[in-house]
């Protein structure tokens, strides 16, 4: 299996990247190739003095790199040196199986839904978060952020998607699926959850157990939760404040501690024909190691197949 | 002043309501009467067995209940002599200044606006939250349930009724108001957010700060958070469960304790012409005390009054 792996993506790139990749490759237990995009003037010193052996991955020099507060689709369309631009393209033709920034992240999503697109049957891609459980269990929350505005019947094909990733990815037999709501009763909700609900029931494809509330968001009723990327969002950020605030107030909690993004990695874009895993700009090595591991994954696991086998199906 | 206390609301009513009259008739600094609505039988040897000497408050005898499960309009209609029907009966003709119930919450909301009804230029009336902050300050969320859809101008208004029981009650001097958003930028966010954003920035009567992230609800970025009941309720339950799942972890902090409902007590709602306040199904005697002295804040502060002026102004 191929991997891109831009290089120059994130707060910390591309140090931290190098690290990452070392990690990777001390135990690369999936005999994976890494395609390492970047300046290549940049990266051999930095492979050299993290004792990367250049012969073990492939080096793809990027001249140019997308910073963070340039415009996605203008940035992708110009700078076509750049490393998010040239991941994009060995995607596309096929050199690459999955690619991975923790760069701009809108140029990694006007290029996972442009220059990859939408699989046949998926109405809308969508991004999701893993949930730490209280039990130890982990669980999926999606949209959180790629759908502000969301139709019912968008809510209803998240279910699935995420329901696949729940099954292949997270390794969660049967998957409890579940719409977040105000209240527990069919009926209860905005209007949006109201018109969802009976999708959601009459939908063969999941599992569906019903509405849960906020509060039952880190415990053991459902694996899988379905919201409109607006409230996802909101809900995932302020869940990733809890951990910080947890380490400013001291407290050390094995619990707590798997708040932290980079026990994650990345957030995979489901519905698009290739994985594409988006990381946090703040990405320190252990978050790129496990975006690798996750790319390899998704590869192995054939995540995008399963996805439009059972939407075609 | 005199306030309504629904003796019989709450799943540890009375017992709780009463060793929290009891914790507030031992300070009452406010010089209230308190006007116990609850079945006499029930409560006299309560108050006997704890100390409260019934001539310090006056007794209102009601001789049904509204349960958990029963509808709210129903049972309302129908349960003429259930505790929370009278006391919307003896606010509504003038005998209470305030009502307080830890009961049927939906039964709270229906007696709100239907008997007590919104005040003059009130588009809906809302419910909020306080939210404690990382610098021991205290903002304040809304809405947090009762409208789950909403319009632009409706959020636009719960800028203003959060401004002022910011100002009025919380006692903030100057509140940063912020729209709940998922970017910083002006024009982010789902069409609700989009289209809020102008209206806050050309209102008037508030200071408004702009979109604050999901991640910055307990930082001291803003004192009052403007969202649709759907997202704020989720929000809120969440927040509740992360204080829960320390309690389960064994952690001990300060800050965290804060998030305990108990210490807020109740919900007010606010749009209505006379102070109502919500309790937690689940509140002790520590939140009954504290919605007493809430409801002896608001009608003290003329938290009505200046919510009317200000949106007749």
């Amino acid at each position: 299996m191929h991997i891109g792996l831009d290089m120059m993506g994130g707060d910390f790139a591309p140090l931290e990247a190098v690290k990452g990749l070392q990690e990777f490759l001390q135990k690369n237990s999936w005999n994976a190739t890494i395609h390492c995009i970047g300046n290549e003037s940049v990266l051999l010193p930095l492979f050299d003095a993290h004792s990367i052996n250049t012969s073990t991955v492939k080096i793809v020099h990027a001249e140019d790199t997308i910073g963070y507060h340039e415009h996605p689709t203008k940035a992708l369309r110009e700078k076509t040196q750049s490393s998010i631009a040239i991941g994009f393209r060995l995607l596309a033709t096929g050199e690459l199986d999955a690619f991975i920034s923790a760069g701009n992240t809108g140029a990694m999503l006007v290029g996972a839904m442009f220059s990859i697109k939408p699989m046949e049957g998926v109405l809308r891609p969508t991004i999701s978060s893993v949930i730490p459980k209280l039990n130890g269990s982990t669980g999926l929350l999606l949209d959180v952020g790629l759908n502000a505005d969301c139709k019912p019947e968008q809510l209803n094909q998240f279910a699935i998607l995420g329901n696949l990733y729940a099954k292949h990815i997270l390794q969660i037999d049967e998957p409890k699926v579940a719409l977040l709501n105000v209240g527990e009763e069919e009926g209860k909700g905005n209007l949006l959850a109201q018109a969802t609900y009976p999708l959601l029931k009459e939908n063969k494809h999941i599992h569906f157990i019903g509405n849960i509330e906020g509060r039952d968001i880190f415990n053991d009723k459902a694996d899988v939760i379905v919201c409109d990327g607006f409230t996802g969002n909101i809900l995932l950020k302020m869940a990733e404040s809890v951990y910080d605030l947890t380490i400013k107030r001291g407290i050390e909690d094995n619990y707590l501690q798997r708040f932290h993004y980079e026990n994650y990695g990345g957030t995979p874009v489901l519905g698009v024909a290739k994985p594409v895993i988006i990381g946090h700009g703040i990405s320190h090595a252990r978050a790129f190691d496990n975006m690798i591991r996750l790319a390899c994954k998704m590869i192995e696991r054939d995540i995008c197949g399963k996805i439009s086998q059972e939407l075609l199906s």
